[in-house]
């Protein structure tokens, strides 16, 4: 019965999650109002609307799998499991407010150093929760060495967004690509996640 | 096969509340406007609806948590235990509401009294709720000392809003705080449901 | 393996239909402007949209229930179960859009005869949702008295909502309290769902 | 262990969807907005907004049905599937955008040649998540006839949807007929998704 438990609050620790981060993109598109105007040149003032949607898509959509795979690790939902679930979703919760004002300022300073500064947030809370499941999770399904690379990995991305947030100031284009450049080395498909993943079924 | 029908309710009552909270929660972050200006100090006039925000979020992480607890405790979803779910979920819903009239007239005193009073309906349905389950709850997952413990403490939560909102007329800040005093036990992480919890897996 | 192919499309079918519920109903609260001002007298002019919110939540909440243990009968979910699942879903998602209409012409006469229509609508797609249903399940979950007894039930609300439709161009209070009234007798706990189920355990 | 790791991941990835296209198709709907006056003719306008909601309804009903297909014969859910989910659902997350467009300039030359775009996309992004999953599929839930079949019908589709984009620019009504030709055909309740479903369990 305990096991029955416990497997229960994982699925549903997970499937809270997924709802969450399904209406947060979802609302992130809605930022993309459609014009009244019927020429093609009525959609070029939303490209930095549309480009800071992708940018944020592409991040939220890297966390989800980065959370998929760590709740798979999960053995009991504890409440400090929990509550870091929470924190982190609600520092993502907050992604679209960060994503309209750098669509609407056409990724100003202030703005783009507060988008990768979120982003840093949610990369804090992400670590938090990482921590926790890795304390629990079965020495059989999860080497040290993976364990130390997926540190590592976020690590590096944490600190990457951490000078984006400090650059932007000075120069918002420069943090913005700086953004978008910790995001693409997850954009090839066997890569961090798959390493991870390779490992845990070793 | 009946046990198969059950279980199959229970998670569908689950799952169903997860997506009605993760949508109330998002929606909240919504209010959350992103400003047309750039400048740093264009982030300050949101400061009400920013704290009313990150106290609604706790305030419906900690009911999610307590209703989480519940359903794993449910043997059969009687139309009694869904009804009092539908007016749990119903004042959920009018979170957003309220937490919105209280960021726009920046914590004035009749929509601080009317928050802690929609906090006050959802303890009420949650209670209700909880009675529900308690009544088909098998005996050795949940012991008599644990539940009184679970109804002792969400008794003094209720005592703590309704003396919320009996003060925020005359003082809305006190009132506010009352509030959120009365979120912040829930923080520790191994505390209430952790108590909960532990009772239940003994 | 076939097994496992079914049961996992059953349930994908009831979690799709619950994710549209649940943002069909948290949308449909939106619809609840906070006012700027804090004064008391500042909701009065809701009421429309309250009374409104309260009685479309109600009618919503008796589909999920009647749709949910419908599911629960589901053997395999074939194409045509599909798109009789989607019919309704597709008239449920326009309760938001009647139910607003209502609210900001205060129940004005036309409206009122729309929103009773819309409900209508959604009891016809229902009725179809439930024939193909009762085509495949099984005789020993669902007594021919049990299917007869829903098949008059539903009907029976299906009349009281035309005669609404009907009725409210000449007096939308009368049209509006008739659909009230027909959906009051499902808030007994114990009552036609409950009947429903009982039959199907037995 | 490691077969209900990779069962939990999959069931995850189609609940992650499904939550994404609720929202979707929940606010579309929002499109259509409750006029204020309470005449019927009010309703009048709303037409453009009307059939666009209902035709991209269909389309994404067609979608989610054909995702859900081949979701169950998904075995193991890899980083690039993952990935092809995303860009799948990154489209999908477009077409409310598209649909608003069509809707406000009454069908204009450009917006309809842009949302035929849109569901060209759709399509080569799911296409794209198709070969992914028949790559790793059981030959013996799935024979090459049924492969084979799928590829040409959903071929074909694409093939009038670009047909739509190009004609558009010089007759939109022209292009969106096209567009609802192409989806009509999947209305026979046997039809596509039937054929595939019984080759899988043949």
């Amino acid at each position: 019965m305990s096991s029955k438990l416990e497997s229960s609050g994982t699925d549903r620790l997970g499937a809270f999650s997924d709802a969450v981060v399904a209406v947060v993109i979802t609302l992130m598109a809605l930022e993309l109002k459609a014009p009244e105007s019927a020429s093609p040149g009525a959609l070029w003032p939303l490209w930095p609307t549309a480009v800071s949607y992708a940018v944020s898509y592409l991040f939220i959509a890297i966390a989800w799998i980065n959370h998929h795979h760590l709740v798979q690790l999960v053995r009991r939902t504890t409440p400090r499991l929990i509550w870091s679930n929470f924190a982190h979703l609600f520092v993502v919760s907050l992604v679209p407010f960060s994503t309209a004002w750098i669509a609407r300022t056409e990724l100003a300073a202030v703005p783009v150093a507060f988008y990768a500064g979120v982003f840093v947030c949610v990369n804090l809370a992400y670590r938090l929760f990482e921590r926790d499941v890795f304390a629990q999770a079965d020495e059989r399904l999860l080497c040290k060495r993976a364990r130390r690379m997926a540190r590592r990995r976020s690590a590096g991305t944490l600190l990457i967004f951490a000078a984006a947030t400090a650059i932007a100031p000075w120069s918002p284009v420069a943090g913005f690509l700086l953004v978008c450049s910790a995001l693409v080395p997850y954009l090839r498909p066997e890569a961090p996640a798959g390493a991870f993943r390779k490992a845990s079924t070793d």
